[in-house]
């Protein structure tokens, strides 16, 4: 019997938190869900971050992934967003911690090009290559969940090359890993 | 009978975080625990915020506090490290949230201002009046973890000033919402 595992990806952010699942049998990919978390309608902080930690675990106790991956920017435009992020993130990490359940995080390019082969794609060219890899028959407007997908895919293409639950160190360390893989 | 309420004061950091705790009685305070978290041994990221929620979790589950108060900058060096900072912060809340005690955060400046009358006061400064309102025999050779107990003191203080539990939205906010308190 072909081995069986679940991936969460995750696409934290304060406005939006983007989410998807996937099962994995063997060496193909199943799709199972895209879910997104709308904060904005939310003022304070501390409720959004709340939202975050209760439905991060409550994904996690009702599809029970064996890994998750985030998707995480290691730049941003200034200090303060990038707290914020951080917050954001720390807080999803939490929940994953708090299940037990590895991490593994990727970067916004690195998912790009896993996804595409592109590390400079599209939102809309990362959501329809999914789609199709995916057969899912029709996408939400929103791509924002999309994104939380694309760190699962993205998780699943790395599995059988690189060791997964090791984080990266980020963009820098996965390019001197795999420069038989980016495209000059 | 006076009012009784348990304070966590908590300094987050990726390589060391300090907590500290006190019982508020009425209008007084009593020194009940000062504690640290030694990060920097551990290499990976995951683990240290795996011990900082942890750690934080089981503070709160053994001092039972009623509140949590929070040092947090709000600048810092530069993003890479804004973003490590957010993390430990973000972990740290979701320990309060995930047991739902409300956090307020203070800025570091904020917090030396209320314990010292000096928003520019060293941590020996700082350490000193702790040691003398709290009456403190011994104070650790290490003072990391007093800057947890200085955000729970500064969290008493503001307690009958400020609505408590509310986060305030950085050092200009509050600046702004107690023009007389500040020295010129």
């Amino acid at each position: 019997m072909a081995s069986e595992k679940i991936i969460l990806g995750i696409d934290p952010g304060t406005t939006i938190m983007g989410f998807g699942l996937i099962k994995v049998i063997g060496k193909k990919m199943e799709f199972l869900q895209l879910h997104e978390l709308q904060l904005s309608k939310y003022d304070d902080h501390y409720v959004r971050l709340k939202h975050i930690f209760e439905r991060t675990v409550h994904l996690i106790d009702t599809y029970h992934p064996d890994e998750i991956a985030i998707e995480a920017p290691f730049f941003g435009k200034n200090v303060q967003s990038m707290l914020k992020l951080g917050r954001a993130q720390g807080v999803a990490m939490a929940a994953g911690l708090s299940r037990e359940v590895p991490i593994t995080e990727y970067s916004p390019k690195k998912i790009k090009m896993a996804i595409t082969g592109n590390g400079n794609a599209s939102k809309e060219q990362v959501a329809k290559m999914l789609q199709s890899v995916l057969g899912i028959k029709e996408l939400p407007k929103n791509l924002d969940s999309t994104d939380g997908l694309a760190a699962a895919v993205c998780h699943f293409y790395n599995a059988g090359r690189i060791d997964v639950g090791k984080s990266y160190s980020g963009w820098a360390a996965f390019v001197k890993q795999n420069e038989d893989r980016i495209k000059k």
